[in-house]
């Protein structure tokens, strides 16, 4: 097979597309998906302010370059979990990263800014990592974004996460989950708007474009993700992928266009009961909200000396 | 563990349900489950006459067996579908069963009465054995039921089988095949009723319920369904049951209530789209219908000597 677009020698093949393509016409294949994905779906504006979510992996690093490629005012924004020398190389990478290109990177570090780490929070709740890991992450980066004024938070989900979230989703019919799957979550009263401008590519894709364009990210996955629900159906999903080509997009853009819309109800009356949080003020469902209450709980469990003086004592 | 309901030796283990039962609890089990599939989706009428479409396999042959158990007029319907020595053994399995107890078997030959058989269909439309057999075995069982005076037709799909089908349709957002999925579906101009009564229970709860009551079925499956889509599905769904227990039930049943509804408006759609077929008379939502075009390709392409003088050459 030859580049589907100048017949050159191909460097990239990609089954689901029955394509192949050479090193250039893979780079404005890839720019396309993207630019598709953010007109189709409204993402962003011209003006818009964006913040990216960058982990240091291959999917983050390749959002941040592209938006800033498609002429994107684009910040990143690193997020220390406390996850061991895993933590260390992603920050690292993400730094690098930024630092070659002289782009702005905000830091937050979980345990510097509210007293505990994943690992610890995930045994204060007794809950798997990942859970923990989500509620951190989707509370500092929304906080991050408001607090430093942009208009939109941008994250690396590309076509295998999203379709291993809609497996899980749909397997257990999670009505409301389902109805807030979307490549774009609007702005609402204390939410800034959240979009997944990578959602058309795969894993595959992704990691091909780093090779291309000289991004040098961190292979290594999470050690804590090793064994979870949510990689099992991945790899589930490339199972199925491997018999027939497509279908992990058939499914993912199928429920877009002909699912999504029949659940976006129980998303809305979820979130016409949220409240702020009296403790830090993000929209929640209860009392205190989700991540107030696993930091309260995790900066009481871990022994005062080993996260310094910083934390205050939370009261019970 | 011990049996849950009487605490003797528990001859049945159920993960799905972390429980065990001995012999005679769970028998009643198994009954309690058709009973309340029956009763919850108003699948049957004590007057009804129902007939069940049997292929000499432990599903078709235990919902026959608990059907008369629980008092319904049932007779049974076997349809020859003309796939070698194994069809061969699933007639005389199906043929045993009803001698042994005096009920009623209909039977039909595919190639006897419509002039052609699976292999021969699948060959002519150029699709999978699998695809010529379900067309095959929706017009026989819905004409055989209306022509016989039956109010419902009754097949054995159990657990597995309707959780395999919700993930195929799922993943291509099949949204008329999901309106439509459901374990009754209404007698409708041209259509008996049809129900699926074991949609409760895991093809390892039927093959329990044969060995327990001494039902002789034939073990063997369809060689030509080997290797399909569907059996991919299945085994993909075990995967995730063995490290989820409950997740196929979780699936199916949240399927039918909080999803389903939202898809019946497509499958109503289509239904009204459909008028009676020229050739047959059966609904169908194009010119001839699916059936009779099959018919029509593999009647013209089987050299009439191998299928004897009973089939006229078809018109082109």
């Amino acid at each position: 097979m030859k580049c589907v677009r100048c017949r050159a020698k191909p460097e990239v093949h990609l089954r689901a597309h029955n394509a192949a393509f050479c090193r250039s016409c893979y780079l404005e294949y890839f720019r396309r998906q993207v630019e598709r994905a953010v007109r189709r779906q409204r993402m962003l504006a011209p003006s818009d302010r964006v913040l990216v979510a960058v982990s240091g992996g291959k999917d983050s690093l390749a959002l941040w370059d592209i938006l800033v490629r498609l002429g994107y005012e684009a910040d990143g924004l690193y997020l220390g979990l406390g996850i061991g020398e895993y933590s260390d190389r992603s920050g690292d990478a993400a730094r690098a990263f930024a630092a070659q290109r002289g782009w702005t990177l905000l830091e937050v570090d979980l345990r510097d800014t509210y007293g505990f780490d994943v690992p610890g929070g995930a045994q204060a709740i007794r809950r798997v990592p990942c859970s923990a890991c989500g509620m951190s992450k989707r509370h500092v980066f929304n906080d991050a974004a408001r607090s430093n004024g942009y208009d939109v938070l941008a994250t690396g989900h590309n076509l295998d996460d999203e379709a291993a979230v809609l497996l899980g989703n749909v397997l257990r019919w999670e009505t409301g989950y389902l109805g807030r799957q979307h490549p774009v979550l609007p702005e609402a009263e204390g939410f800034v708007r959240k979009v997944k401008p990578l959602v058309r590519l795969s894993e595959r894709e992704l990691a091909a474009y780093c090779v291309l364009t000289g991004i040098d990210y961190i292979v290594e996955e999470c050690p804590m993700a090793a064994g979870n629900r949510h990689l099992g159906y991945k790899e589930l999903l490339n199972g199925i992928e491997e018999r027939s080509p497509g279908t992990k997009a058939a499914f993912l853009f199928g429920f877009l266009e002909r699912g999504h819309e029949r659940f976006a109800g129980d998303a809305v009356e979820e979130r016409e009961d949220l409240h702020p949080c009296p403790e830090c003020g993000s929209p929640t469902p209860g009392d205190v909200c989700g991540f107030c209450r696993l930091r309260a709980r995790a900066t009481r469990s871990i022994p005062v000396e080993a996260i310094g003086a910083q934390v205050p004592e939370a009261t019970p």
